[in-house]
């Protein structure tokens, strides 16, 4: 059996997951693991698992022949540099999302992926949860009919630290950005023309920084579709991930996942437990199978079930939107044409 | 006992449903009904019901000084005449929604209400459902924390006639009227700017008549909270009600209801009956509070549940998603300040 | 219009209920209701509805040639004499449940009625709430298949004040008998035998009087399938009436009705309303359908939907459970062939 | 680290999930798997996994003083014998259910345990289901209150081979022990006596081995509380694991596990998919928990969750089932006191 053997650069909690998601697929071979910081603890902690290979040194990995692939899973800024150099490799590549803060730099990146011929898929990790799935393909084989109206709730049980809020590029790009690839995924559409409205209402350190913590986004998609999206950056009853598409024949809703089914009914009332508490618990397989997805397209010559573009189309959105909160209009994504602003 | 003496002005579906409600309230008596096209059809339904003054002629209803309060559920266009005549003879009056298409005279209308010191109840019957009554129960009593996001949900199980299209006064004045006024009743709040989008998505008969059958539209509330709002014309799986109201302590979420809780397993999936059929169904019960409360209110002295003031704050905010939809901009309702236009 | 008039037997609550419900229907009129501590304050109540005819006197009721009907809705003891006596009469008869706590005496009865070729319904309420109706329904058009299993859930909030357990026939007769009609409706079937267990969880007044107040029933049907039913004399959430058909073909379910559809969700878990709190709230509509069906029927010559071999039927089997949880073995009910005990 | 090192007997389809699961905990070592068929393509499927020793011969493995753990996943015949080979050989022991269809086995195995001093965890896998867990977390801690009545509904998908049924001990033994097991479990009493009523509702060969494919069964706890348990060998929607206790402070109830949330709403009605459709599906992670939950022990030298004494006292009740069925009357569990009889 061929086997794709994989660097993985950056040993923090998600490239930890891929690790060990990629160790369950007798298809794949974790090859090595590099980290800015790797130390003795790192090294124990790939040695239980059989990687031998640990180093601080990136460009070791992605200039080594063996490695076929290469996880990018190391801080938001190293994305496009280490896109370019692995592509420059011949390596195909995963890397987590977003791409980059910067539109331009992603076009440069995807430019550099297009230009060596290797594939590189992008850590929208949503795509591969079983309900978004089944509502995808309720839509797809026509089960809804034609889309009328695309709903998405995102909210997660906790805002970031304070720390994180100022570069992390703001609600739109930081967070909403999932449910914008999310929008284009369940509807196979493109947006046209998003607006966008912000609020204050949780902690003034996002006022602080130009951001908000809570927003209101609608979109108006190529088709004639409209979609709306709400995130908040605190739920305090959990991590809030439903979706809606409402078309000619039907609807078809998600809502959470639950820790289990248990109903307790008392005098005070009917209870049950909160939703699976963040994106690690309930995209847990998830994560299992965008892996398995990467490694099956690789081996198979498949087309990869996200990519370059996809990332290039949220970030897109992503801008627009800022601009709309900003500017209280609407924006259309073709404004953007030569926009190249960092967002 | 003490009596309320009423008048019912137009015995269609709406002035009948009001009429065998009143019926079954002790302190409520249905002294006369007056139609237009009153005719034996009508005299024998008023008789079965031990109704026995039924006419053609409103007028002398209205001047009845053993009347107490007037039920106006003729067409719209007939409400502000209605108003200030039954008003000017010193009736309380219920009138059914919308009060009129044009802001003007709906303020014409509440100004003849105040001068005589009669009392007005409008028939936003939504108000007294028995899921809307809880969320607000709960915003009201703090469980929800101060509020963030409200969505609300309306969709009819089928579109109006073609007729009815032209002189419905469109989607926002027709039918989502009722969600601004839900808006406002759920928060406690005023809503200060609306964002509209609209699309012709079910029957190009809309666009003919400069109207759309679906619709999103974002509120911004005074008090900083942010809502949405989307409509359609034909939910093929029934009438569609539901709201949330998210917060700072937690959520809450109604859902429809539905004509029985079976579920149903077989090796084709797990199925479950469609939600009541249409407002008539749904609303059933909530007809019969607005009517007691009403009643109630009239004999105790305590405010009506809902007023020509609510009537008018419904219609601006309509009347601003109008302009909004139409000027693809947010608009402030502030900006209506002097506009009289008709909608 | 023929009008069908009701003389009412009793006017405790279930009495005053029936009579509201009646007078909802153009086609029935409360000629007459009679109470062995008919007052003032009956009197005033019937005024206020219009009921002219308020008496201590059954017998005139009773005799009256121009009353079609009699509501038995007097204690249990009278029921038997009043059906023979209102058979005699020539009357239709609405009984409440049950019949008799003597098996022998309900056959009397039903032979009365018999005789004298007169009508009988029996006020087995649930065979009209809308849950139960639609799992019938599903039975009865094949949707289940073949029934393998009949499963019904039966709590009370509240157990019975303590003077009632000793006169209430016990817990098989008094309350479980509702269940047993209900696995007879919902199957289309007979019961052949079954086998009872009692436990005294919640007071031990109920072992003063021979009594249980929690009991598990499993039940043989004729046609092969199996069926259990539990019963509590105290569900701390509610009133708590489920039920379950599971076949060849799949399974329905239905739960319990709750106030609203309100979900509500905190740091401290989600949660919703207890189920509507007892029988008056549950079958509330379920007993304006009886009386509708009684009257429809009367008025079309069609049959009766529960009739006196019902009331003798669920006695039968009630009388064979309180036997094996006695004597700690399965009674079929071929066995009580002759059995003419009170129980 | 030290690493617990296991010798897996039989490579069937759940001696692999126990291997795949182990491979997971850096904890475990699967040191090798024996089987009677042990051939080329087992050695593939060990070698992709790491797992170097591959062979028939057991003995070797339970002799080897390398390996600390035997799981025994070969065929129900052979579990006695291996239990005592390996309690012999000083190993600690995980053992499929059921442990023998023999009683005096059973004993004789537990005794062999006993006397060696060796611990032996039996594969009750719905123990470790997140739902059951969780039910029983609330009973544990009092929410529940005393327990008045508890309900286990467990069907199958589809009916076993024709060829199984005569070889399987039949329902209560080989289908109802796990249910048996889950009273004990959540109530934490035990059963004084059952009472079986069985029917043959799907297949007549199950009536040709004398067994049946429908059954419900009552039981009595010593504690006082009751307990009723129903089988099917097919329930065409799916794999229905469900159980509800019921107490003095409320009741917990909980449902199926689906392999999504979507509701879909069209002109048709509500769907949602099917339940998790077998027993791997449905107990996948309980499969993985059981399995490092006996690692976990053996290394902390904390008990074992599920003992000998569990299977024994499972089996107890499964005979007793039998005897109640067979003879139609309730038997009491000390009845069997010295009954050492095949079942």
């Amino acid at each position: 059996m061929k086997k794709i053997k994989i660097g993985i650069i950056g040993a923090g909690r998600i490239g930890k997951i891929h690790a060990d998601n990629l160790l369950r697929l007798p298809e794949a071979e974790v090859a090595a693991i590099t980290d800015l910081f790797a130390g003795p603890e790192l090294a124990a902690w790939a040695a239980a698992r059989g990687i031998t290979r640990v180093t601080r040194d990136s460009d070791s990995i992605i200039a080594d022949p063996d490695i076929h692939a290469i996880f990018i899973c190391s801080s938001t800024d190293t994305h496009v540099p280490l896109i370019i150099q692995a592509a420059a490799a011949g390596k195909h590549i995963f890397c987590e999302k977003p791409v980059s803060l910067d539109l331009t730099q992603t076009e440069e990146a995807m430019e550099a992926v297009k230009r060596e011929g290797v594939q590189l898929q992008v850590g929208f990790n949503r795509r591969f949860d079983h309900n978004f799935r089944r509502v995808r393909e309720l839509v797809e084989t026509g089960a809804v009919g034609d889309t009328h109206i695309v709903k998405i709730t995102s909210r997660d049980p906790n805002p970031p630290h304070a720390d994180y809020i100022k570069v992390s590029g703001g609600i739109y790009m930081d967070m909403m950005i999932h449910d914008f690839d999310m929008a284009r995924f369940l509807t196979g559409d493109e947006v046209e023309e998003v607006f966008a409205q912000g609020a204050v209402r949780i902690d003034p350190a996002f006022a602080e920084h130009d951001d908000v913590d809570t927003a209101i986004v609608t979109l108006k998609f190529r088709g004639g579709a409209l979609g709306v999206i709400d995130n908040s950056r605190q739920a305090v009853y959990g991590y809030d991930q439903r979706v809606e598409v409402f078309g000619s024949k039907g609807s078809v809703n998600v809502t959470n996942d639950h820790p289990n089914t248990a109903e307790i009914s008392t005098s005070a009332g009917i209870m049950r437990d909160k939703p699976l508490h963040f994106f690690l618990e309930r995209y847990n397989e998830a994560y299992v199978l965008e892996t398995r997805l990467f490694i099956e397209s690789l081996l198979s010559g498949k087309p990869l079930p996200v990519t370059g573009h996809d990332a290039l189309q949220a970030e897109r959105i992503a801008l627009a939107a800022k601009l709309s909160s900003r500017s209280n209009r609407p924006v259309k994504l073709s404004e953007l044409g030569g926009v190249t602003c960092q967002i």
